[in-house]
């Protein structure tokens, strides 16, 4: 028999007991930012229910920086306390009801890096903002690109995002004008933190993925593409990202995705041995939703990644550089090889040539003021149960 | 008369009592990391001078994060506390010598973003990264270009950096290979240090520019010529850039710069509104030199930067984009019109075509094991005094 709780979890519940998500919260009747895990409707007190200081904090870090063995222990204490009817009376009370809290970002971010490993998508970006090219750089199959974004602006869902201001230029104008972004697209991603540390001067190798990261959420990196196609030749994408990445408060610990573990596509070069992966498959079999005011627009498939989320944590570090508890990269944005798998609008629209239809007879090509956008995702758990990421949520408002 | 210190401060000295730049430091008779003051060949303990708490941790943050008028305050007690000899018996206590001290890294780095604001630089760099197309990019005189860097990965001067591996490939080559760069450069840089933080969705105009700096420092981008090569498109520098970027040990303040203000180069065509400086100028007469291995190899002067740090903070933030206490900013590499005024190996020695000649018979193209390099600078201080900014050293190791 399938593992339960003790605590109620609803049919299609994202968070079930093989699931255990952890964040932070500020409990329903005030007081101070603490560690939650999400059980089916629920949110336990992580210092109340295990009496840890460690937990009493309004950030994942010190539980991250305890290490593997420790967030295995953890799990495991928490399955018991949850599981075990015997510790009903004692844990209840550390139960707050998920509607009554205020989910806060779960982590404080060191670094932030941001890779563009969808073969699907790249190709699509490719073709439309280098027409004259091949599609995919020369590089892009012999490596996981990738580039730092902006720390300090990672919010966590429900956070409102105001259209940015900045410069642009039309092909077909002489010089750039100033204004509030008229091409302002999403990006569905997945996210890697970061939980243990490394020296400055080594490398983490793929095998060593488990040890070093913590746990994954979803993401939107949202994207002024106008913006973004004046400013980034030759450095890169700078206040046309920099301006807000959405985060989703729960984090999943990798120890809850194990049934959620493919092997990626076939690479063809074979990468450098760096980046071999073979019995190190870290493909991960999320299947992603965005929605737009409600509307599901795409159902991108995170199996399709072309490299893994090891060999994006491999790659980060071959140079010497170092990790730090709190370091967080995302995926880039997931895009599967069918139009309605698309993760953002630029590829679902294409360029904005093909509007998206909206239910009730308006059209999208990019979001305007007062648009809503929810990604969410589920994976195979533990048993066969299904789990979920929850989702997450931001609202454009004008600039 | 020219104020001066009751410590004696040798003719030449970086840290006349018209500079008096801020770090961290080891006591040398051990105890905890705390704030100090550079004054001639001493360092003021300023936790024990001034009695505030705030000093007595391992960073500038907090002492940052009270803003400017806080800033001014302390500077004006520091120069009456150095400057007054009936302060003497009180003061001289929390003297160390400077060469007894450990200086640390003076501030916990929030998010690091990296400049290209010098005009010779980026033509130099694009004639020899893009040799068919123009050398400037069509955005280059429209805004400053920037990208953000590895916070987790800015070391203090002294700090030994280990040759980076990764991938590379010659263009003569059908596919990369991987190997200890053979392409090590550096990057001499000015670095600005964020005091105050601003809100999310607001931008910082130019004029505001001093209410959210606090201070100037100097920076060694160092950058793998060969791995950035081979990864930077299409989104920007990466791990040819990421495994170390060092930074001198004393924040200069603003306020000791009021004499080194200069006005920037003409800029045609006129920069959009949000980046107009007029009254505002903050170009800067910083005269910086480079060493290698004790050999003066270059001397960049800062004024001839076509953008300046002003321009650059508002264009980081027009987007919305928020600042917190401790991002720090950098320039780009300073390059002059003259080729002895070139901040990179690349550019002295034209891509490895002409080597540096070094006394004593050896030639340079890029960084051996074992090389060191030092950047200085100095600049005109208050009451026709010169001050100085110390400098950032660095050695390579194998990898």
């Amino acid at each position: 028999m399938t593992l339960q709780s003790w605590v109620p979890v609803p049919a299609g519940s994202h968070f079930p007991v093989q699931n255990l998500p952890y964040g932070v919260f500020e409990p329903s009747g005030g007081g101070a930012a603490r560690v939650g895990v999400a059980i089916g409707e629920h949110v336990l007190d992580l210092a109340a229910a295990l009496g840890d200081e460690v937990f009493a904090r309004p950030s994942l870090n010190a539980f991250m920086a305890q290490g593997r063995e420790r967030w295995h222990e953890v799990r495991a204490r928490v399955v018991e306390l949850l599981t075990v009817e015997a510790n009903r009376p004692e844990v209840e009370p550390a139960l707050h009801r998920a509607a009554d809290v205020r989910l806060l970002l779960p982590f404080e971010v060191a670094d932030y890096v941001d890779f563009y490993s969808s073969e699907h998508h790249a190709a699509n970006i490719g073709r439309m903002f280098r027409p004259d090219s091949e599609p995919l750089t020369p590089n892009w199959k012999h490596l996981p690109i990738g580039y730092h974004g902006r720390a300090g602006t990672v919010v966590v869902s429900g956070t409102p995002v105001v259209r940015p201001s900045g410069q642009r230029k039309p092909p077909q104008a002489d010089a750039p004008s100033f204004g509030p972004s008229q091409r302002l697209d999403i990006e569905a991603e997945v996210g890697f933190v970061v939980g243990t540390g490394s020296e400055l001067g080594t490398s983490v190798g793929v095998a060593d993925f488990a040890e070093h990261v913590f746990g994954v959420c979803l993401v939107n990196d949202w994207s002024a593409r106008d913006i973004q196609a004046w400013e980034y030749v030759p450095l890169g994408p700078f206040l046309g990202k920099s301006f807000a990445t959405s985060v989703s408060p729960w984090v999943v610990p990798l120890e809850a995705l194990e049934d959620a573990r493919v092997a990626p596509p076939e690479r063809a070069p074979e990468p450098l041995p760096y980046l071999r992966d073979g019995e190190q498959d870290w493909g991960l079999d999320l299947a992603m939703e965005v929605r737009l005011n409600g509307h599901l627009v795409s159902r991108p498939p995170f199996a399709s990644m072309y490299w893994t989320p090891a060999q994006q944590l491999a790659h980060m570090t071959v140079n010497g550089a170092s990790l730090r508890t709190g370091d967080f990269y995302a995926s880039g944005t997931v895009s599967g090889p069918e139009p309605e798998q698309r993760g953002s609008l630029i590829e679902l629209s294409w360029g904005g040539r093909e509007p998206i239809e909206l239910p009730g007879g308006g059209t999208r090509s990019f979001l305007e003021d007062g648009d809503e956008i929810s990604i969410s995702a589920t994976a195979p758990g533990a048993e066969g149960t299904t789990i979920g990421f929850g989702e997450v949520v931001g609202r454009i408002l004008p600039g």
